[in-house]
């Protein structure tokens, strides 16, 4: 139940993942920043919870981002983590120091589930300085908590969302959303516009820039090439040109046939709707969709809400919860983390692959 | 091995599944019409392990629809069927009687795998007479086996397939295609039509049609009010008009309402992404999809082939399999024959329940 209990655990773990060859990610474990996100919601519950496992523990060092004084709060209303023997009130005060403690609140006035202009801002500057951390090179990844949109709007932040304000802080204008779980992954040439636009958004290069950045992003978890599958816009993918406007023959080809050209083991374009069987997921390591339901779909009926939302082009690591504030349980601590610590295993990973590289 | 324990073996499944309630449908087994399909595909052997199954003939009396010489010599082809212990060649002799021996073809020249110009004549005969005997009467309903589309083209068929011609055999214009999995029913608004053209082809109408015949398709399955979901268009269901030209708010909630108004228990338009989620799924025994792979993605990555493909707003009840002719595996007695078990079986319930509401 106490602080050393919790250490003796991450030392027993520590030795057990530790692997036997050499190679020069062994030892490496990186710094990860975690925005807490909107305070009213389960971030910061989920982010204790996540700071605390030892398993995460023995494989990267979390620094949390956010108000003290709120993590504080939620860690005293938390009931008794019984997996982790871990007190985390006691927790908090051991690691706080090495936190960063970001966001004015008054701490009397936040109550959870109630958003506010000043959550809002707090979960604002948490993840910019979060952001500025790994630009500068202070931390090796960021993992950042959910955001409320509304609580950024009323405090007059006019970025619609995370990769929003990740692009214009790191100057990046070329970026692309990737969703992954164990099962499936899949990056996305659209993102967040109507359907009827995606036919006209796409394009040769942005096509050929997703499947390199999906084929990138993906090889820290494929044992040889990344195998890239690029399904085709229409229902069966067109059927040779009977129900569609020529998508595939003169778009998704020619940009599969550009990244096949660069040595990516990629194939397509499939039909959407027999591309995400069993059979063909065995034959893939990462999807590139062509719209934000494509991709989307498959992936949660699949993965359901363990899915890690990674933001692919950026100058920094990125990956995020793809869930909710959750405001109606928050700090009840019935929130499950598996999500934040899927999210966090891919930074980790990301990390020490791109340590590799830079070798 | 001999027809007599076959025999034996149906009438005891009949006895173990006859209900003892005295509900109108409990002694009905209705005629269910089977169009063979190509006949160098797998389609033959499919109809014919189905039409030996006992708990099929159990529950219905299947017709083979399609050239009995073609049936002949693909039951001496076939591995002997451990399974049902029936000597498959004994059967076709002692039933082929109560066949419909339909499709010229020169037997000697077709061969597994190869289609023709021939083949295709006689897949589209099959499937002819077969509609032809529902629409008279003469069976409840029918299941089709896989065609060849390139097969009807050599044979100078016009009709794009299956549905195109049920809907002019049947002088049906308004139809819609529903594929049904135990998991899971999609129902589709606009089916083989370019991604582009989904957004202008939809309207209130349309979609409140649908709604309409998705829950009365569903009816024989469900044990209260059918439940109804309805995908939104856009991406989040469009986040309140942000990602989208208002279809949610002009066009899916006005439906929604019209349905609603109707007595139909249906909720939505929720976003496309999260709607297939498990927790969803057993709040929803049909889905309504605006497009081919809003539906068929999620049906097939859950439900894999299993998948039943329903013909809703036809005078006459038709399913059929969900998966195509795998030319290369024809005639080897491997291929997996429960889509046709699946399509079967739905083809009776709704049999029964057309019954029992007639009555």
């Amino acid at each position: 139940m106490v602080q050393l209990a919790s250490m003796a655990m991450v030392e027993e773990v520590a030795t057990k993942i530790k692997p036997d060859s050499n190679n020069i990610e062994a030892g490496f474990r990186p710094s990860i920043a975690i925005s807490v996100g909107e305070i009213a919601g389960i971030g910061p519950e989920l982010a204790l919870r996540c700071a605390a496992d030892p398993v995460i523990r023995a494989r990267c060092e979390p620094i949390l981002f956010g108000p003290i004084s709120v993590l504080r709060r939620v860690a005293r209303e938390l009931p008794k983590d019984r997996r982790n023997e871990i007190d985390i009130v006691k927790f908090v005060e051991d690691h706080a120091p090495d936190w960063v403690d970001v966001g004015k609140v008054q701490i009397d006035s936040v109550r959870p589930g109630m958003f506010s202009r000043e959550t809002g801002q707090a979960s604002y500057d948490a993840v910019v300085q979060a952001v500025d951390a790994a630009i500068s090179g202070k931390v090796d990844a960021i993992v950042t908590g959910p955001i409320q949109k509304e609580a950024w709007h009323a405090a007059g932040i006019t970025f619609p969302g995370h990769t929003e304000l990740l692009a214009a802080r790191t100057g990046t204008e070329d970026f692309r959303m990737m969703l992954s779980a164990p099962e499936i992954s899949c990056a996305l040439v659209t993102i967040h516009i109507p359907l009827a636009d995606v036919a006209k958004s796409l394009n040769v290069e942005a096509i050929v820039r997703t499947i390199q950045l999906a084929a990138e992003a993906l090889r820290y978890r494929a044992t040889g090439d990344v195998r890239v599958t690029v399904c085709g816009l229409n229902p069966h993918a067109g059927e040779n040109g009977l129900f569609s406007y020529g998508e595939e023959r003169d778009i998704i080809e020619p940009a599969i046939a550009a990244a096949s050209a660069k040595g990516i083991r990629v194939t397509g374009p499939v039909p959407p709707d027999t591309a995400f069987t069993p059979r063909m997921r065995a034959m893939t390591d990462v999807y590139v969709c062509m719209y934000h339901d494509q991709g989307l779909i498959p992936l949660k009926a699949i993965a359901f809400d363990d899915g890690v939302n990674v933001t692919l082009g950026l100058p920094i690591i990125r990956t995020s919860v793809d869930h909710g504030t959750a405001l109606d349980i928050a700090w009840k601590g019935i929130a499950s983390h598996s999500s934040m610590i899927a999210a966090i295993n891919m930074a980790i990973e990301m990390s020490k692959r791109r340590l590799s590289d830079s070798a």
